[in-house]
């Protein structure tokens, strides 16, 4: 056979042991918090029926799903099988198939890759993972205010400074039926969001170009005036919404979730913020969007109420509220802020540096030792020349070196090299233990 | 949009909570191996180029990748990229593409799904995980001696008794040579191995039928006579060998190995056992093969030396041991002998009832806190009726109910059941976290 030149597909990464360090406590530290809320781990094929996927992200979706080749004799009918594109249908899937075993309200989380068929750019791969958690079956708030804990505990951990961004698509719509446009939900939320940009002026002007009447627009200027606390926007809301029987169960809702918060002492920077629209197509509630303040990059979690995920499926009336950790976003906040704990990111503590016979044989020895005790070791499969096994830690980063030659044999003692500061001494084999504990 | 009966793909499969609980102790205890021991970790994307793929797994191989339509306005044009059908053909991908980058002896360990397009039957997927551990750039039999230590030791940990089952190709090849059929090894191996079964007359005869000459069998009647330990097997094959070079290096090879883990004290029960023909294709020194003492299946785990798995992506003359441990054989052996240990089975610890109001907020408080002390344990969203709170804690599994109503608030008290036995006590609010550690 040929010598090929190896690539990968466009779109698609290697995790190299780095970052793969990395990505794994990111990962570990969001499934940790995770479990102690009490969600339960659940995984679901990479291959799912294109029935499933098919219609659930919109045309644009459709074209955006990896469609799998039949097998064997049904190799050139069209495809049956796609890659999951997120995990939120296959979750919908999951509840609606296994129903009857499932404990209601079901609180599960699931962490796996995604695939989507998107032209490859910078920070936009074709293969990705998510991190999702959701409450199904329950309609109360209790279950927004978990899921904003579990945001606080994340970025907690992970040492990241966040903003969490709300919305209730009820005050959206609140707000479009005040002003006589209950159709034109996204439009509105387009107009607010670029009031910081262009002001006010050129969103109004932008209004009536679309459309919008003069009646509308003047109704809609004590909303763009909007300021003040969470508490100062919600009371002036309600002022303007007073007739929207819809926008005022919104402005309940956040007021709630928002009274929930602070009464646990969350210490979250919480803002309510009428231009998010996101997943308009299906949240009916709650809307959040989380931001890292000390780097600029889009949203790196989101989420939001959504009443009826199940009914394509055939399970209708079923409520649920979920998030989503976007892992490539925070591991390039970690990287860009340098926040990474330095201890996670070791693998190899201790290299036993091999010197052949029977200093080989009293090194396994120990290197066995150490790992009994949980400390990651390795021993140099040869007696290779001393500065080759040297540079091997180097190049690998492992801290420590141990030297048991000849002498150290006899006299049961080990030399230990700091391989940071270079300094060296001499560790009885009896306490070499107690150096890396 | 129409309703949908939901299902999955045929030999694809829904990994609920109760079996992710079990998988993921599986995965992580043996990930806490690979890691105690140096290991580094490595992901590779779902795809690959078709041409990484092709030509590596056999004619039947090349049937069983799964393709991936390419997208966009190609997707008329043939399959460009396929599922990764194993970790070690991506693994060999990523060692030449990154050979500058890497440090030798690269040690990685991968756990990840695989595909292939077989037939689906019971026990057999089309998707499944690999968990694989390797070291390349090596010709060390250390190397071999950490992966007989990382086998016993991932068993322990898991409590499965096991066999170690080794062989060594070159030692196959030696007798294949001495009798003459150099190039028969596999029919050899096949019919050493029906031995047992059918007898020696019977294997004798079928050698015949298989045109080998009566010379050549008459010489293989010492190999099919071997007993005893693996000592006294290799002293007697020595005996039979000592003119083939290949066969006494490989009789060298398993003596060496032996005397290591002899050494080292490695409790795991090693046979050598000359059936033993994986993956000859490939293998080019030492087979491994892991059976479960006390459950019938078959193999848990296997693997072997390598010394050419680079070339084909032109990096010639690497060499590499490694091992795949079988998760979802190893899932049911634990099933089978229900092995699995009950405190890390658990999720939530704890439930708290909710009664509303302010009883309700006290709740929220005390779960917060026995969180922050890493106890899982979580609140019913909703104030619902007592019989409904029971029952949901119950179908979960959750061992301890924390009732906090208007009388416990007064009190600072928690009425603390235990679900097991049913027996019910009351519990400071300050002490409620010292019951859980």
């Amino acid at each position: 056979m040929a010598t090929q030149k190896p690539s990968i597909p466009a779109g698609t990464r290697d995790f190299g042991p780095d970052e793969m360090i990395r990505r794994t406590w990111i990962f570990d530290t969001i499934r940790g918090v995770f479990r102690t809320y009490g969600f339960l781990p659940l995984e679901t094929p990479a291959m799912e029926n294109l029935s499933t996927l098919l219609g659930k992200y919109g045309e644009e979706g459709d074209k955006l799903l990896f469609r799998i080749q039949n097998s064997g004799e049904k190799a050139a009918l069209p495809p049956e099988k796609g890659l999951r594109y997120d995990l939120t249908v296959p979750f919908a899937r999951y509840v609606v198939q296994h129903r009857n075993d499932i404990t209601f309200p079901f609180r599960r989380y699931q962490i796996q890759p995604v695939w989507r068929a998107d032209r490859p750019q910078k920070g936009r791969y074709r293969e990705f993972y998510q991190c999702d958690v959701d409450i199904i079956g329950s309609r109360s708030l209790l279950n927004e205010v978990e899921l904003i804990r579990i945001v606080e505990e994340v970025f907690n951990r992970l040492k990241i400074n966040v903003l969490l961004k709300v919305n209730n698509r009820k005050i959206l719509y609140g707000i479009a039926e005040t002003i006589g446009h209950a159709d034109r939900m996204t439009d509105l939320t387009v107009a607010i969001d670029k009031l910081e940009k262009i002001g006010l002026d050129k969103v109004n002007e932008e209004l009536a170009e679309k459309g919008f009447s003069a009646d509308a627009v003047q109704k809609l200027q004590p909303i763009l005036a909007l300021s003040g606390s969470n508490r100062e926007k919600l009371a002036q809301l309600a002022g303007v919404l007073k007739n929207s029987e819809t926008g005022m169960l919104g402005i309940a809702e956040v007021t709630d979730i928002l009274n929930y918060t602070q009464a646990l002492g969350v210490g979250l920077d919480i803002e309510l913020d009428l231009s998010l629209a996101r997943g308009l197509n299906y949240y009916t509630g709650a809307i959040f969007e989380v931001k890292a303040k000390d780097y600029a990059i889009g949203s790196i979690c989101g989420g939001g109420r959504y009443d009826d995920l199940t009914g394509i499926f055939g399970m209708p009336d079923t409520s649920g509220v979920g998030i989503s950790f976007g892992a490539d976003r925070i591991y390039d906040v970690l990287s860009g802020l340098d926040l990474y704990p330095k201890d996670a990111m070791q693998s190899t503590r201790a290299l036993f540096i091999n010197f052949g016979g029977e200093a080989e044989m009293v090194s396994l020895q120990l290197v066995n030792e150490l790992r009994a005790h949980g400390i990651p070791s390795e021993i140099y499969p040869d007696a290779a020349k001393m500065k080759k096994q040297m540079e091997y830690a180097n190049r690998r980063g492992i801290p420590y070196v141990v030297l048991i030659g000849e002498n150290e044999v006899v006299t049961r003692t080990a030399a230990l090299k700091n391989m940071t500061t270079g300094e060296q001494e001499n560790v009885p084999f009896g306490t070499l233990i107690a150096k890396f504990t």
